[in-house]
């Protein structure tokens, strides 16, 4: 790359764009210590994005911890976008898609920096993440308030849950053309089926169709926990330049190459420390994309200064010099825990990076492993000593078996981060860990109910507050078992017996069929919350004759309708592009260089065959990990920072 | 009033306000059929506001309808404003009091309409009523977000307790001078306890402090409920010139002079039927004020076209020629109950008013009077015949009986509006009933509890979301109990007999004493749940040493102190003004013109012996409803719409 290119970019060809994902505002608001982390490192973000001057920030979901953050998160959101959004700076770039395509769901159809009423400075484009997902009458999520009002752009959301159809939200700087795509979270489960059933679809503007850079931002499991329950990268189409992955909070800053599918992803991380996991250990991250005509990008990453030291070590005692059986060995326990506490904050120290909201008090968690004949101690009591220098003095100690760890960390070899970390486990543990509990240790075990839709229906009332949630799902069982009574003409005399029947015919059908079939209940369940809360308030009083089913169905029927009229207006625009996981190796970054971009050209690929319904077999994909320094010469102009430039159909 | 008056006002001297109160947005939102009605009220109150060209709208608290307003609600409200309030249309007025007083509480201490950043067409002030009151950390409540998104202009909010401060929010239209005190809703008894102390402060400017127009914003009950639970207007100073009186629902669109007080009484209503209630019957209004140097004003009614049609009626079985005897009297009756509803759908259908909005279904309460011998019927399966012509089929028939409510009416001749209708009730009711029910028949009573503060803990938990209020009530209730144990040197071998002495003594207590002393439990715990959600999240284990009463009071000192430093900048600039409710009979409102204003001028009045704390007898003041017509001729500028004018000190 010459300098005359750099200051083509300097003439204003530049896109400079900030990526943040996971910000999780009121994450630990309940524990006065750590309650304004998120949102204090929320400011440095915004800070960052003024100081670098970028052309907008784009999020990739759960900016909020909860779905239903507090008044207080939501207010200092507020505060914070409306101190560093609105203002007179000008906007130099401008979107040319339909923005009644890309905010089709929003009163405004409009980039809040499109509309005159609005005096947009800093332009922040976002996703929903599973935190911070839609729910309720409208299907509105925490960031929909924040849209409405002007202060961020949410985009990739999605009405239907049969298909997903994605408009790019086309931005263009000069020469410079980006393709947003983006799509909410959604159950992994069910995205996956849509891959496997290709019910996924990326429109792509057939205009000048290889000159854009096209971007993807997607917030789900990057990382498997089952066959079904992640997205493998392989299912994304490989015309996509970058996937900016949320959800997963481990920081990968530098983007890995994934040479089979020939697009980057980067996954910045969340932005504060939401466990005390090993994966949150990894230093925070946001990242500066830089881009340039030509598909030319190249990534900075931008170390987070207001983050809060954690240092997480292991500790085995039958590792130490120890002996479990010494008359005091307790006493010598606690001693040496203190000791390594007492390095870990010293260690913690090195952290500390002078910013100005940086809180100084580490996050600590020594995991110790107890096997061998030690008893473990009160981890709150000995916390105690360190009330003034830690940040969780409750939990700094947690007991763990190194052994058993070794052997999950064998098992999921294959798979590079850490299984420990699952961001999911955060919200729904408990409820699901007491229902689980229920199921298996109860003599009487509910007949009707299944585990899972008791965890849908008990996690759509406690997570997402939906208040009608288990009157809903109660309904739907009754009914349906209502009618499957009277499908099998059963001995109504003897109703007892016939619903244990019908629950061990459920149950031994879960043993035996395919989990796609077993998920159908389930399904229904999902499908019918999500209704009742889209479609609002049915008469809830059974003296006035409304159909449960007829409401049912007519609502899945419009959503159906309005999901297709939604997308023919795009016919002419786009080009829907499907592509296949895989065509064989395709070879090495260089040799697809050289195959040229330009070959797939205006004709509409629509390849059937490619996603197999047999996903639950698929491996992880291979990731390269780019050496950042290898494509540094490749951009010159970049030098300086540590940079990672990517050229495509040159 | 000349012609040459009315183009000074012309000339830009004219203010003009549009006042609207209780639209209670939200209400009905689990009923289809009803959901939207407040929604789609606001927007016509907002149409109006734009159509009618005012400078800016003034609303009396409770635009939401409840504390937590669902996402829907608060989207559709942002959607209102945004497309209403932000625009291009030039603000003609000044604010010229300081913003950081007046709006002290937000992070950005200035009007819309001055924030440079923001682009506002449409101003709009507003309190917070009862039902949108601030709760939880920081002290926050619905319309905060809606302030702080710099949607409204949110004042009147107080940080103590202890105290009411109010500096007036002073604007200025060429020579027309306008200021506007504003008092978010707070309990009854506590503000009316605040009166008789002396502790409630208006401030006024002490530059051309009798140029002024003073209006008073205030959402407190108007009708007495109780010796304290109301505010009378002989509490409120005489310097007022209109109260503008929100939470009282009934529709009294023609200010009232309060000869007493000098002062003239507005008050709107709400803007939607939220109850059944023959209050709730009367048209309901917005009203247009117009202002004009010199402290003169108008109020022109403008009835809303948009609110559902409501018809009331009572049946008194007894007094029709059914017999009650007769085989076939229920078929009889319920017959007679048909006619009559129809009877009313058709009434209802005079109130149409061709606006696109409004509803076609009326709300329909036919109240029966069974006594006499005749059974009541089934009023749901009643209902179900009107479901396609009445928008509450289920509850179209309530039962009542007429005897006793003209014993009530009879008890109660004194105070003017329908008692029945009580805006309180239809939030807590369940819950207070619950309550009272347990204490009442419970053969077990609850030694420590008191069914106060089992009501104020229950109402902040269920009411206002409060997660950790019964936590905090219960660690009160036993920390207080713990106390007096100790203190009354108790025996504590047989702890339970000590409880019981103790739960007696503070029956025999609640007996004898008055009820000012006999609040200060629960007064203690209301502050405590004010300030466990101010103060947000001590922490909750008890294994770090937290001292709950520390923490209590540190959080009082220092509201005090903030509240007292909050203060001391208003010295300088304003005047503190309490004003006597009484000082004997004042004369006709003529001769308090004649008297003048300015003979009260500079001089500070500080009346200590006028707020007797006997108030308990007070009766409600009487109220002179003025003869529209009769101040005509004072202010012919403004004929042809219903008139009302006021000149003072002239």
């Amino acid at each position: 790359m010459s300098d005359s290119e750099l200051s083509d970019s300097e003439d204003g060809n530049l896109f400079k764009i900030l990526l943040a994902t996971d910000i999780h505002i009121g994450q630990g608001e309940k524990d006065a210590e750590i309650a304004d982390d998120a949102i204090n490192t929320f400011e440095e973000i915004l800070h960052i994005a003024v100081e670098k001057e970028v052309d907008f920030v784009l999020l990739g979901g759960d900016l909020f911890h909860e779905n239903k953050p507090s008044r207080r998160c939501v207010v200092k959101t507020m505060e914070l976008l409306r101190r560093f959004c609105i203002g007179d700076k000008e906007v130099n770039f401008k979107m040319v898609s339909d923005p009644s395509l890309n905010f089709s769901q929003s009163k405004f159809p409009v980039a809040n920096f499109d509309d005159e009423s609005l005096n947009i400075s800093l332009p922040i484009f976002s996703i929903h993440g599973n935190h911070d997902d839609p729910t309720g009458v409208d299907n509105l999520c925490a960031l929909d308030e924040l849209s409405t009002a002007g202060l961020i752009n949410l985009f990739g959301k999605q009405t239907s849950l049969e298909e997903v159809n994605m408009s790019p939200v086309l931005l263009k700087k000069k020469n410079c053309l980006l393709a947003l795509y983006g799509l909410g979270a959604m159950r992994d489960e069910r995205l996956h089926r849509l891959f496997t059933q290709q019910k996924v679809h990326f429109m792509r503007p057939k205009e000048n169709m290889e000159e854009w850079m096209n971007v993807f931002v997607i917030h789900q499991n990057r990382v498997s926990h089952g066959p079904t329950n992640y997205i493998p990268e392989k299912f994304l189409p490989n015309f996509l330049d970058l996937v900016f992955w949320g959800h997963e909070h481990e920081c990968q800053i530098s983007p890995m190459f994934n040479s089979e599918q020939d697009f980057y992803v980067i996954q910045p991380g969340s932005s504060v420390v939401t466990q005390l996991a090993e994966g949150e250990t990894v230093d925070k991250h946001v990242a500066l994309m830089q881009v340039k005509p030509g598909r030319n990008f190249n990534i900075t990453p931008i170390p987070l200064k207001s983050t809060r030291p954690f240092i997480m070590r292991d500790l085995v005692l039958s590792e130490t010099r120890i002996e479990p059986f010494h008359p005091k060995v307790n006493e010598k326990v606690e001693k040496y825990c203190t000791k390594v506490v007492n390095e870990m904050i010293e260690e913690s120290k090195n952290k500390i990076t002078g910013h100005r909201k940086q809180p100084q008090k580490p996050l600590i968690r020594l995991r110790v492993d107890f096997s061998g004949g030690y008893d473990p101690f009160s981890f709150p009591r000995f916390g105690q000593r360190f009330v003034h220098e830690v940040a969780n003095p409750r939990d700094i100690v947690k007991s763990f078996k190194k052994a058993k760890e070794a052997k999950r960390r064998e098992k999921n070899s294959e798979v590079k981060i850490d299984l420990e970390y699952k961001p999911e486990k955060l919200e729904t543990a408990t409820v699901e860990g007491v229902i689980k509990e229920h199921f298996q240790k109860s003599e009487k075990n509910l007949l009707l109910l299944t585990e899972k839709m008791m965890n849908i229906a008990l996690n759509a009332f406690v997570v997402k507050q939906e208040k009608d949630a288990l009157m809903v799902t109660i309904n739907h069982v009754l009914e349906t078992t209502e009618k499957k009574l009277i499908a099998d003409d059963a001995n109504l005399a003897n109703i007892r017996n016939e619903l244990v029947r019908m629950s061990k015919k459920k149950k031994k059908k879960k043993e035996t069929d395919s989990e796609e079939s077993d998920a159908n209940d389930e399904n229904d369940l999902e499908k019918l919350l999500q209704e009742k809360s889209q479609k609002g308030y049915a008469m809830e009083d059974s003296d006035i004759e409304v159909s449960p089913e007829m409401t049912s169905k007519r609502g899945v029927s419009a959503r159906r309708g309005r999901s297709k009229s939604q997308r023919s207006p795009d016919d002419d625009l786009f080009s829907e592009v499907v592509e296949p996981p895989k065509r064989g190796r395709r070879g090495s970054r260089g040799g697809r260089g050289t195959r040229g971009r330009g070959k797939r050209g205006g004709v509409q690929q629509r390849l059937d065959s490619m996603l197999g319904t047999s996903t639950s077999s698929a491996t992880p994909p291979k990731r390269k990990i780019v050496d950042i320094g290898d494509s540094s010469d490749e951009d010159d102009a970049f030098a300086g920072v540590q940079v990672l430039t990517r050229k495509k159909g040159k």
